[in-house]
C-alpha cells in the first residue's frame, strides 16, 4: 500500500522575524534545524521509512529533507527537486513584517491576501532576464510567477503531482515530501477534497510529518500527524501568526 | 565546453583509524566535514559551480556533496546516485587495519591487494537475502560485489559514466562527482587513457576538485585540481597509508 509523508520545513529566519517568504530563499533558523532533525527521529520511531524524497527548490525544504532523512538514518534514497512545490510566491508582500501588514492594511485585506483562495496580492515586477536566479533559468518568463494565490499554487503544483510524485507512490514506494506552508496545503486540498472556502481554515505545522495511507487508487484510506499532540498546538501557532509582533 | 568535477570525500571515521572500508557506510570525521566544506568553497572561489551532482550511495559522499553544495550556493541542483559510484569493495579485508594488514602478509601481498589492477582480497560470504541492505535490495544478488578488483570497479562504473554522467556533460552542464578513492581512480583512469599497470600510481587526494575541461566528444583538454599545492602533499599522504599505525 503507498504511504505519502508530508514535512513542512522547519522554522526558518524570516518565520522568526515574521515576515512573508515566499520565494526568498531564506534559511532555517536554529529551531529550524533542530525541528527537520526531530522530523525525521519521528519518521524513524513510528518505522515510516521513505524510499524517495521530493523537495522545491529551495534551500530551507532541501536543508529539511537533509536533515529529516539523516535522523531517519536514510541518507541515500533518490532526491526528485521541483519548482513546483516551492512556497506560494508572495508577491509585494515578500520581505514585509505581517504584523505591520495587518496593522497598515487591516483584518479583512490581510486574510484575504494570506488565506482567500484566489486573491492574490500585488506582483512584484518582472526580472530583467539577467536577474533570473538561475535555478529557474529553464522556465519560460511567463511561467515564472510574479505573484500567487493558492488557486495558482495548486494549478503549478499538481503536475508535478501526477507526473512524478504519483508514478513512485504507485510503485509501492513510501515518498516523503518536503516542501512548504502553502504547496502542501494546496496538495492537501487535492488529497482531502476541502473545498476552496474551507481551505482557508487549514494550517500546516513545521516540521511534524503528516502521514497519508493510500489505496491502489491513490484514494486516501487513512491519515494523520506522527505527533497528534504537537501538531494541535504547532498548528494554533500557526493561524496567530499575523498577531504576533 | 562539459566541465567534470571529481571529488573524493573527506576523511572518514575510519580513514582516520587507517582501517579498510570499502562498502561499509561509516561517517565522515569531523576533519572529513571540514574537507567537504572546503571541497565546496574552491568550487565557489573558482567559480565552477556545479548544474547537478552524482553521488554513491555511501553516506560519507553523499554528505560531502551536501557539505559542498551548500559552500558553493548550491544547495538546489538536481542529484542522482548509484552504487556504481561506490567504493571499491574490499572484500574479507573491510574492517581490517591497514598497518596489521601490512605486517601480517607482507609487503608484496599488501600492495597487490591494495593497487593492483586485477587480484581483488578474498571475498565476504554471501548476505542472506534477509540481511541485504535496503539500499541494495533491487539488485540481483549476483550483482552485487562480494570483492573487488579495480578492474571490477571500472566494469561496474562504466555503464554509469555512459548511461547518466555521460548525458548530463553533453547537455553543457558542470556536472559534480562526490565518490570515492577507488570509484574515482576507475574513473580517471578511463578519462586519462591510463594503463594497468600505471594506475597503481594514481593517488587522489580527499576534498580537493578535480576539474576536467573536456571537448564535445569528451575528450580531456585540460585538468587539474583546484588546489594544486595542496593536492600534492594530500596524495603523497595517501600513497604512504600502509606505513601509518
Amino acid at each position: 500500500m503507498p504511504t505519502l509523508v508530508l514535512l513542512r520545513h522547519g522554522e526558518s529566519t524570516w518565520n522568526r522575524e515574521n515576515l512573508f517568504t515566499g520565494w526568498v530563499d531564506v534559511d532555517l533558523s536554529e529551531k529550524g534545524l533542530k525541528e527537520a532533525t526531530r522530523g525525521g527521529e519521528l519518521l524513524q520511531e513510528a518505522g515510516v521509512l521513505p524510499d524517495v524524497v521530493h523537495t522545491s527548490l529551495l534551500t530551507r525544504a532541501i536543508r529539511t529533507a537533509w536533515l529529516a532523512l539523516d535522523a531517519a538514518g536514510r541518507t541515500w534514497v533518490p532526491v526528485r527537486r521541483s519548482w513546483r512545490l516551492n512556497e506560494r510566491h508572495y508577491g509585494g508582500l515578500q520581505g514585509l513584517n505581517k504584523a505591520e501588514t495587518l496593522a497598515k492594511f487591516g483584518d479583512e485585506q490581510f486574510l484575504l491576501w494570506r488565506r482567500s483562495y484566489d486573491t492574490p496580492p500585488p506582483p512584484i515586477e518582472p526580472s530583467q532576464p539577467s536577474g533570473v536566479d538561475e535555478r529557474y533559468a529553464d522556465l519560460a518568463p511567463d511561467v515564472i510567477p510574479l505573484t500567487e494565490c493558492l488557486r495558482d499554487v495548486v494549478v503549478r503544483m499538481l503536475p508535478y503531482w501526477y507526473d512524478s510524485i504519483v508514478p513512485d507512490l504507485r510503485s509501492g514506494a513510501t515518498v516523503l515530501v518536503t516542501a512548504h506552508g502553502n504547496s502542501l496545503r494546496a496538495l492537501v486540498k487535492h488529497l482531502d477534497g476541502i473545498s476552496d472556502t474551507d481551505i482557508a481554515n487549514l494550517n500546516i505545522p513545521t516540521g511534524i510529518p503528516l502521514r497519508y495511507e493510500l489505496d491502489d487508487d491513490l484514494k486516501v484510506l487513512d491519515s494523520g500527524y506522527l505527533d497528534p499532540a504537537a501538531a494541535e498546538t504547532a498548528a494554533a501557532a500557526v493561524a496567530a501568526q499575523g498577531k504576533k509582533k
